[in-house]
């Protein structure tokens, strides 16, 4: 492939980014563009970007999205007051898998994170994605938590 | 127990919330109120203070605080758009555990999130915590994820 480019997303990689998503059967969130859904993917853009702790990022071969994930920087007072870093909605191409995008995603997320005085990656994955928790693994997070979800 | 009150924290309980921390031996954040640590603690109270998208809670019995945890509202794509809401830094005082405190912070917090708008709460947990789970399902949580860290 070419040079990955990873930046910020603009609102004109909105569409690529659902597409992305869409292409997610198990994690069963239900996405898909359409014009009924389109509001509400452009209203939650608009609140990621203007959100100082938020960043959502797309990773480019040429002018094809082919990744994209989101960084959340949480102030908190644990490990005596360390500023951490969730990483969410971590998505790569189906057809591009294996070919070492979400590893570039990954450590362009850590430098991003340790740039901005971070100490902590964090993430989770559906406990049904082997594959994925093998490559988190690699990459050296440990899988040390249970992650628990209620939604309303 | 007096009926326990739930606030957002101040800065004259930050000794208290972090000696709640210190008791925590399990989570190894080191976490201890020391005149080197102190300034660590009140930048990253500061931080939460001035982050709209977090706040930090005390449980209090009469004056004494018994129990806190920080919600991270994060605006995401995922979902059809949907705000999450990132339950963390959960701790009830040791000599007071099981006596419900847990329980009533998890039903505010759950209010706290459906009344800004929030379809989901989320949380990780150490998996040594065995009790933790078993208290987190019963509240109706899923624990449908593994949790990844990686530390710099």
């Amino acid at each position: 492939m070419s040079a990955l480019t990873i930046r910020e997303a603009a609102p004109r990689d909105l569409e690529a980014i659902i597409r992305l998503h869409e292409e997610d059967e198990l994690g069963s969130h239900g996405d898909a563009w359409t014009p009924e859904t389109k509001p509400a993917y452009e209203a939650a853009f608009a609140a990621i970007a203007a959100s100082p702790e938020n960043s959502l990022f797309v990773a480019l071969d040429g002018d094809e999205v082919v990744g994209t994930f989101q960084l959340t920087f949480i102030p908190s007072l644990t490990s005596r007051g360390a500023l951490r870093v969730k990483v969410e909605s971590v998505k790569v191409k189906a057809a591009r898998r294996s070919g070492g995008i979400g590893a570039q995603m990954m450590a362009f997320a850590e430098q991003e994170a340790q740039r901005r005085g971070a100490r902590m990656l964090e993430l989770t994955s559906n406990k049904t994605r082997k594959d994925a928790h093998r490559f988190y693994e690699r990459l050296g997070f440990a899988c040390s938590h249970e992650g628990f979800k209620k939604k309303f």
